[in-house]
């Protein structure tokens, strides 16, 4: 199965129906499907083809998801650029796929600029943005027009279909090399997890250079649907999206999901046609759980665990696992159950396939998975093994195959030779009642190797001591585990694109000059 | 994707809920997940390993649906037999294959005896039925008991899971081999067309042998759901079986719902659990759906035209699309669009792709493919090209991609130079009030090549000429395309173990001497 198949099966399945809404713009499928062979001619004729790659810096926009399947209907290879990322990264990302065309909004002329002149290997800068197309770029538009369609390069199942780059904030930025395969049997597998597949209507909230922003892109268009874009988050704007084109489906963390139920606007618009929300990088809240089904009683969370090698999703806490009393409520705090076609297992460093209840690396294998990291074999080596992906994640399996998340392997804090998973420590630091953010990070120390330290941020209006959160959680986890300082700051924590607090940039300063063993 | 992970995804999804149900007999997912493993060390002790076959020749059983794992568990691959065949049908099967081993329930005791004798290579017989097992095979269960469990195989993507033969009845056996990932992927994508996904049970009607049977097994495994086993279709018992267990998917023709619908004992038993039915070889008749909606209200139907050579499916008439008013009203005259990863086109008898509405060879494209028949490279070359599965089936495209099958190419008949599909002249005469069945086919004629012939069963206590027939079809289609003869017959006609009304037996004593050119 290969990329453009799927907007095939959207021209199939719903032609006169909504394809994209942007702005005010809207477009029905069968206006897509004849844009896209025009703009992959014009691509082909700047020279995409053989798996070639046109880059694409911009916000989301209904030109950027068209991007997706006109991109390998000429023969080429997608790569999207982090939008976050300084100019010398995505230079760094440009050349590591020898892009043969840049595409930017509005938003990246400059940088678009900036980036023409560093890299000369660009044939091309396309403008897909909205305001007059800049000297020395194409407008999108303008090569639409002036293309013929072209026939569909039919890309095999092998080809690679996009390059995700991720790791730019800790690092140099690794490419996710993702084949057309993969990434469409993954949107098969979406279709197959998700409870209804008629009449989807999604609104983007993440950025579709993130690959859990734009795998909505593949399986909403196998389905039909309608993709509701917005150029950014905005809570009212998002109430109005939902309100105005019926969306059924969104991925918002519980963050997200709190904004939007708890605004003050919330009784203004009709937002009883979502159903499905997706989340994942942190488990749904007891108390928000109770909020969202009183506001939205339609609404059915699913939780998804997974990375952009795994092809997006590994595993799924389903709607029914939502259960926050019982026996079975254990689960909640987990992340699912294996999801169609893949595999989990718990291994040991000495590389031992470990029992239920027993910490280690998750390892994950299905067909979903990358081929490597782009250039790269020897970091594609260490985490892809026997068609295995070693994911750096710790965690351990239930005996029913619910996969529970302890923390990222280098957020893990060893201290006098026992390990501290921070999320266990964060859960005890949230159920203090002051407690607004709090993260635990691990900074050096000459006793401990590793000190378990707090950074938090109190809710408006209250106050607490550190030494008064120390105690609260002495009396719920072990004392190995408590902070041994508290550190406490009045912005907000610093998000990472997935909405995860970024512990790196917490804990970079305490380790200035020296080298974290993990 | 792999035969066996379906297993541990019903055993992650549902391990204490009902795997199987058969006759009195009930076991858990749990149970099958610790049987298959013996059973399988069983096998393996028996040679198979490698792809080695193991054939079954029995009726559906519990123990049936289990070789369908065992079997790629031990390393093996399952080459189901058919029940309906003649036994030197079936030792050509079991010959094309090397089998290494034959199952086979009570009833096929006798052919089990007399094809391990003209087929030295097998190295045991097992027994799958309940009574005690004869002189010189090995009991099923015996087998499980002294076996302690082994390791999966982990059979690779493109190894060959099963070998399904077909054809027997108009020629020599032809062997449709499927590998894990074609199967698997398949079974991603039923999950993907059905509506739920959730709590499905399934009540199997048609025989494991035939590939429309056992598609089921393996997507209801992935979704962890129950499958509940008639040894033989009664419409008694399968309304006791779907109020017993809750039966909320099957696949049922037409005839088969109607046969439930004015059972007389129809109201004693709870059938409101059925949700979803399946059904494909003929369009359901617009009567039927009105009294299946008053009689079952909450069961949708999903109309599937595929072959065993296309992994079982390519189009679905989905429910929304079951509606005989209104513009849209021709579509259920269609077997409805290409489902989640198939692409469908019409190829003229020169090879060009043709547009909507224009008749000609339906050709399908899927990662569900077969790799070939069995020891056959050319007659695979014959239907396999460029990646593309040619069917035989003749039909068209509407202009959203609806496929109408108008006949079996075979089926065709050429009179005077003109085509004649004869599905569209026993619609003709299915709507003559007095015709119970009609099957059209084409018999020798000096003048016209071939000629229009009706066999027609009439409906008890009715009466109609072959000239009133006729007359009735003038009304409704071209002259050329009437019967230029009607027979009748008092016993119903010959059915396929599809279901469908066996041609080529009603034209055969035509054609003796003869040969046809289609």
């Amino acid at each position: 199965m290969q990329g453009t198949l799927l907007l095939r099966q959207a021209l199939h399945r719903n032609a006169d129906g909504v394809a994209t809404v942007c702005g005010s713009r809207q477009r029905n499928w069968r206006e897509v499907g004849r844009r896209v062979p025009r703009m992959a001619a014009a691509l082909r004729g700047l020279g995409v083809k053989d798996g070639a790659f046109v880059a694409v810096l911009s916000m989301n926009s209904d030109r950027y998801l068209e991007l997706f399947f006109a991109v390998p209907w000429a023969g080429g290879s997608i790569a999207p650029m982090n939008v976050r990322w300084a100019a010398d990264e995505n230079l760094y990302a440009l050349e590591d796929c020898h892009a043969t065309v840049l595409c930017v909004d509005d938003a990246f002329i400059d940088q678009g600029q900036q980036l023409g002149k560093n890299f000369p290997g660009l044939k091309a800068i396309i403008h897909i943005g909205d305001e007059p197309t800049p000297e020395g770029m194409l407008s999108y538009e303008d090569l639409i027009a002036a293309n013929a369609p072209m026939e569909d390069a039919d890309r095999k199942n092998g080809d690679l279909y996009a390059v995700f780059y991720t790791g730019g904030t800790t690092g140099r930025p690794k490419g996710v090399a993702l084949t057309h395969s993969a990434l469409c049997h993954a949107s098969t597998a979406w279709l197959a997890m998700l409870p209804d597949v008629e009449d989807l209507s999604f609104a983007y909230v993440g950025g579709f250079f993130h690959f859990s922003g734009s795998s909505p892109i593949h399986y909403i268009t196998m389905a039909g649907g309608t993709h509701v874009i917005l150029p950014k988050f905005e809570p009212l704007s998002m109430m109005q999206a939902i309100h105005n084109h019926k969306v059924s489906n969104a991925v918002m963390v519980p963050t997200i999901v709190n904004m939007l139920i708890s605004h003050p606007d919330f009784d203004k618009y009709d937002l009883s046609s979502l159903r499905t929300c997706v989340y994942g990088g942190s488990p749904m809240p007891e108390a928000l759980m109770a909020a969202a089904a009183a506001k939205l009683p339609g609404l059915r969370f699913y939780q998804i665990y997974g990375m952009t090698e795994t092809g997006g999703f590994a595993t799924m806490l389903r709607w029914r696992d939502h259960v926050f009393n019982g026996p079975k409520a254990e689960r909640i705090r987990s992340c699912g159950q294996p999801g169609p076609g893949v595999e989990v297992k718990i291994v040991s460093p000495e590389g031992e396939t470990l029992g239920p209840r027993q910490m280690g690396e998750i390892v994950m294998r299905s067909d979903y998975l990358m081929m490597g990291y782009m250039n790269r074999p020897e970091q594609t080596a260490e985490v892809l093994r026997d068609g295995w992906m070693y994911s750096g994640d710790a965690g351990y399996l239930d005996e029913d195959g619910y996969l529970y998340v302890a923390d990222r392997v280098k957020d893990m804090i060893v201290t006098g030779g026992e390990n501290v998973y921070s999320i266990e420590v964060e859960r005890a630091l949230f159920q203090h009642p002051a407690v607004r953010e709090a993260a635990v990070i691990g900074i050096p120390s000459k006793d401990w190797g590793e000190a378990v330290h707090a950074v938090v941020v109190l809710k408006p209006g209250m106050t607490a001591t550190g030494e008064e959160l120390i105690a609260h959680c002495r009396t719920l986890i072990g004392g190995y585990k408590c902070p041994k300082s508290v550190e406490f700051r009045s912005e907000p924590l610093p998000l990472s694109p997935k909405n995860t607090v970024m512990k790196n940039v917490l804990r970079d300063p305490y380790w200035a000059g020296q080298d974290r063993k993990i």
